[in-house]
């Protein structure tokens, strides 16, 4: 293929210049000082990890891993999240760290992209992991938090839609017992909202009527608690009932919390189903038009690094609040040019060091002789604009 | 090779513990505020460059970067430093931008290592570059702010070492004219700071005892602005004495900064001499015992990305100011925990959401009921400590 030229950047990758990198910064910052606030410690892990550990144990598919290998011939790959580094973490450095532990972070993480698909091979998520507690107060307790974090990012009209997974397995087990093909087709279909997909997988099941139509019910499970009551009438299987009993507890807790009126009940929300365990959750803002934050329960994954404890947590999509969220902007910068010329030197970067320590954005210059050899079409910034104040320091001719 | 362990991560990456993200944190935070504060604005590049452009154009050395494929067979980077990726921005995106740009950054940057060094495969530098200004008084100001931003790091003693790579292009090539080998030799022997080895090359050059005797005491040429003088006489080359002139205006405008009693003039000093073109220099601090910042001018970079201008700046090597500097803590965190029963479960988040807008850490916990699965030996958090103040909200019995 051609080389590519001088200027050019991988597909999916961006640069963020000044006034985005405020906002980035801005957003990121207020985030993790909610976070913070409600007890959460932010930790950082390497950008590479061996593909045999964190990487198998991550739910990104294999082909979305960035790989290389290390001077050794190992596999790395390039984080794809934060939850499975963290699951690393929790299982060595912290394992005799008393439980509950609540970590946070705001890192890149990476996934390869279909090249057509403009989706980003590099982004930012701001999350937090509560692991060792898998009680319903644990999970509302992410929940709670995430409606604070997507407030503190400036996020003003959003919603929470909570499923359970354990329902839909419960559910699909007591209609289709066994058939784990069948099971598959009707999640992938629910996971990818392809209602006609899920409602056409139903119709070949060769099912009864009756539970042919309490299939198709489940993706009117969307609602207010009422949507608890409705979906424990569909099934009599255990672990469906359990689950529809933990989501009510949970929206017990959110309504002590006073955030209920943010979250609601969405029964067709899956999840990555082979990765979250219980409670799942999705946040969608309303002038954005696509989901800002995912989280959920995910009890099997630390064991997988040796340690067996549940854990609970959630991402902010970062970049897609970044670039749809306005009105969080920084108060706004005094920038003073402080111009001297040679004589006056010290004096011009003595004020300069003066308005510094009282909060000004200082920029100095040297003017009245010109050593530059610099082409001067190039230097066009003679005009002095963008400044609130500038001072002069020259010797008067 | 065998499998690495569910809790291993590859050699050279480290995870930062909440006191160490805490501390790195604020050391990012208070550089970035000070440069800032002199007009350097803030940019974020991405981690993955083409190995065609910035991996080429950066001075890492080819078998030190990092390297992987795309879904399309095109070699990509791992950015190995911040100076080449900003070049690449200047030269596109901010094309139309009015000279000098003044830019700031910290990110992390990757170098493979050798697996015994110990070094670090990843690591952050926190800098800036000034683009488009040639003058002595650019130079002069990225050295001030290095200092600045030094003190800003938490680094109380540190002396930067101040030289000039055009002076040794130009007194070599006095004394050895054309003789590229041997003048890289030397180069390399200062390079690393090899004095036996620097000697050696001289007594193998055929020298006059003269000319042996001035190579010989470029080793000696250390110390205040007093040593331009004496380099001066040293050298008839023009290059060379250009060279010694631009680093005494330097000098000047130190002086006139104010922070010329951290700076020393250091001729032996070179950085790397297939990228610097002008004034370099080192940061050392007194009590770390290893370099902490290193900069210069590199005036041939960017017209590798089509814009043939002069650029200059620096970076703090953040990791090794992180591991070695003490004092920079946070002012004390006020540790709340507020435990509540099911009953007053309201009262107890209202109070802890309170006590957050007043800016305290709230941690929250259930007690008095048992629904917990998780195996009682790892719930030993029930002893209360670690806390400024404890709140309880539970019912009388």
């Amino acid at each position: 293929m051609s080389k590519p030229k001088g200027f050019e950047k991988p597909t999916g990758v961006r640069d963020y210049l000044p006034y985005a990198v405020k906002k980035l910064r801005k957003i990121e910052r207020n985030v993790l000082e909610c976070m913070d606030r409600w007890g959460y410690q932010q930790i950082m892990t390497p950008t590479m990890e061996y593909y045999d550990t964190v990487g198998v144990a991550s739910s990104t598919s294999d082909q979305k891993l960035f790989k290389l290998l290390n001077n050794r011939g190992t596999t790395l790959v390039l984080r794809s999240d934060m939850t499975a580094p963290i699951a690393r973490v929790v299982s060595s450095l912290l394992k005799e760290e008393s439980l509950p532990i609540r970590l946070s972070y705001h890192a890149n993480v990476f996934r390869t992209i279909e090249e057509e698909a403009g989706r980003e091979a590099e982004f930012f998520q701001t999350g937090v992991e509560l692991v060792g507690d898998d009680s319903a107060e644990a999970d509302a307790e992410v929940v709670a938090l995430a409606i604070e974090s997507l407030k503190s990012a400036g996020v003003s009209s959003f919603k929470i839609a909570m499923g359970h997974v354990g329902f839909l397995h419960g559910l699909f087990e007591e209609i289709v017992p066994g058939r784990d093909d069948d099971q598959e087709s009707l999640k992938e279909g629910l996971l990818r909202r392809d209602y006609v997909g899920f409602r056409n997988t139903i119709r070949q099941l060769d099912l009864t009527e009756a539970q042919g139509s309490v299939l198709d019910g489940i993706v009117r499970l969307r609602g207010g608690k009422e949507i608890c009551e409705q979906a424990l009438k569909l099934s009599s299987n255990r672990q469906a009932r359990a689950s529809i009993d933990h989501l009510c507890k949970v929206w017990a807790v959110l309504e002590a919390y006073g955030v209920s009126e943010h979250v609601l009940i969405d029964l067709t929300m899956i999840g990555d189903f082979s990765y979250y365990t219980g409670m799942t959750f999705e946040g969608y803002a309303s002038e954005l038009g696509f989901p800002v934050c995912n989280g959920g329960r995910y009890d099997n994954l630390l064991q997988q690094f040796g340690r067996a404890i549940p854990a609970t947590g959630f991402a902010l999509k970062t970049n897609r609040i970044l670039d749809g969220v306005h009105g969080i902007e920084e108060a706004e910068e005094k920038r003073v040019l402080v111009q001297y010329d040679a004589d006056r030197r010290q004096e011009g970067l003595a004020e300069a060091a003066k308005l510094r320590s009282e909060g000004y954005i200082v920029i100095t210059e040297l003017v009245g002789c010109s050593e530059s050899s610099v082409p001067s079409e190039e230097l066009i910034n003679n005009e002095v604009t963008g400044y609130n104040d500038v001072f002069t320091f020259t010797t008067k001719k």
